[in-house]
């Protein structure tokens, strides 16, 4: 089954402890899709300037992404320059330039208002919903959203908790949006917001689910490098969306092992720049790092 | 089969975000054996002063902890006074008042000197050194420190690791130690200290253990509550060695049961102030939060 996603497309260039990438391909959009191509066909809504090279519409087709909602506009595609501190989980902006995502409008074709499977990646809490608007019924609905919004709109955030039934944060978004330091007590009242799950992202401290009535949680794979944590979160959200519009299901147990997945692709993802590594990536290495993943954790033995 | 431990027994008062504590009895020798005496019979090598009450000796008797090698000296039981900040991996000393501690010079009887398992807690290496010089041929022997030994008596660190099996540490010491802030390469080279075993406590994040063929991680328990973290990391201990003390068992599985028994015991006693939650502690209790434990990490479902 189809799964489609609604997010940006932008270029990044970025500096971690490791190195230097310039213009790389990234943006919410890019690393869910391609992330999620691994498991089912992807529909990606999003918009890119003239400047948009003709390689990367090609490397995103074949991976099977459905690039027809992606809108090409005049202007530039949007940019961010950044730099990663040698905690890299601190980092600075040290340029914006929003392009053509500045007034970006999500419309979907009638094709794609029929998806099953969506995912709202970050952005302006009103277009998240006007997708809403725009789609049927769809069968799982999932978000992502960030401090800016979360501050800044937050009334807006609010409704649309209200009809999304995964939401997918960071432990300080999970913070800052409930109120509540203590983890437990955050997703507690963000179920209480509308979700039927929250997934909290914590970085290399893994993921942990939570549901009115079951948590899980899986460590983040150790690494020996993170060269670039950029698009770890997105890439999360990609396998995981993606495994579930595989396997259709969304029983705990299929809703655990789609978190083993998004997992299994962040840990990939931040082994090289950018989207280096996804490029490379072969289903063989997925199934792999999966079946490692289960010995990390596999309380019984390795 | 029984297990030894050498370490301290301080009064602490305590004041966390939650409340406070006037001179509860801790210390890393008492956590780590009311912990493992849930486990298999313990011993305890302690220096206490004139102030210390009968009823603690009762209460530590009747848990069935052999309290022969507990000194009891002129002066006063050490007392230290601390509070922790709202995020509660912060904290600040007080008071510090070392007592009879200050000059303890472990000295095991025939009998102790048989045990078959042994726990050097967080005291001075030399000291350390000297519990495994008068011991036979103990079959597991964990040890912990701290950043106090780790920049101050590094020489006479490494050379007590290199007659460790098991070492616990935390995450900020393992960076210490091993001057690796990637804590996969810092437990590499942790390994190369000697130590057949590396585990690292993350505090809220799980503890993580490494061999040289396997790792093995397992999240905290989510609590909605912390009410005071102090004795945690010495209270996973005393459940780990202890639950490895009662299997008898040094397989991967059984390692891994023991680091989750572990997990189980910190995740109780951070509930209360002090030991207050493990004195009121059922097998019932345990038995049960071992099995949230595994529905918690079950990658196959809850």
């Amino acid at each position: 089954m189809s799964i489609l996603v609604v997010g940006s497309v932008f270029f990044d260039s970025l500096e971690t402890p490791h190195g230097k990438a310039e213009r790389a391909l990234g943006g919410a959009a890019t690393y869910f899709s391609v992330a999620a191509s691994f498991f089912a066909p992807v529909r990606m809504v999003a918009t890119v300037g003239e400047d948009f090279p003709q390689a990367e519409i090609d490397f995103l087709t074949k991976r099977g992404i459905d690039l027809s909602g992606l809108e090409h506009r005049k202007g530039r595609t949007g940019f961010w320059k950044g730099r990663y501190h040698e905690d890299m989980n601190q980092r600075d902006t040290l340029a914006l330039d929003l392009g053509v995502f500045s007034d970006f409008e999500p419309k979907l074709s009638p094709e794609h208002s029929k998806s099953p499977y969506v995912f709202l990646a970050n952005i302006d809490p009103q277009l998240q919903e006007s997708v809403l608007d725009q789609l049927g019924a769809p069968g799982v609905v999932g978000c992502d959203t960030m401090n800016h919004w979360i501050t800044g709109s937050r009334d807006q955030l609010e409704r649309l908790l209200k009809r999304v039934g995964i939401l997918v944060i960071n432990d300080e978004e999970a913070r800052l949006l409930s109120g509540e330091r203590n983890i437990v007590r955050a997703a507690r009242k963000l179920l209480q917001m509308g979700p039927e799950r929250v997934l909290i992202k914590r970085g290399e401290y893994g993921v942990i689910q939570f549901s009115p009535d079951s948590v899980f949680a899986v460590p983040a794979f150790p690494l020996e490098e993170v060269f670039d944590p950029t698009g770890a979160g997105d890439t999360f959200a990609g396998g995981f969306m993606g495994e579930i519009a595989r396997s259709g299901g969304l029983s705990e147990s299929s809703l655990r092992r789609a978190i083993v997945y998004g997992s299994v692709m962040a840990s990939f993802v931040v082994e090289d720049f950018g989207l280096g590594r996804l490029r490379a990536l072969t289903q063989d290495e997925i199934d792999r790092r999966y079946r490692q993943f289960v010995s990390l954790t596999d309380i019984d033995g390795a």
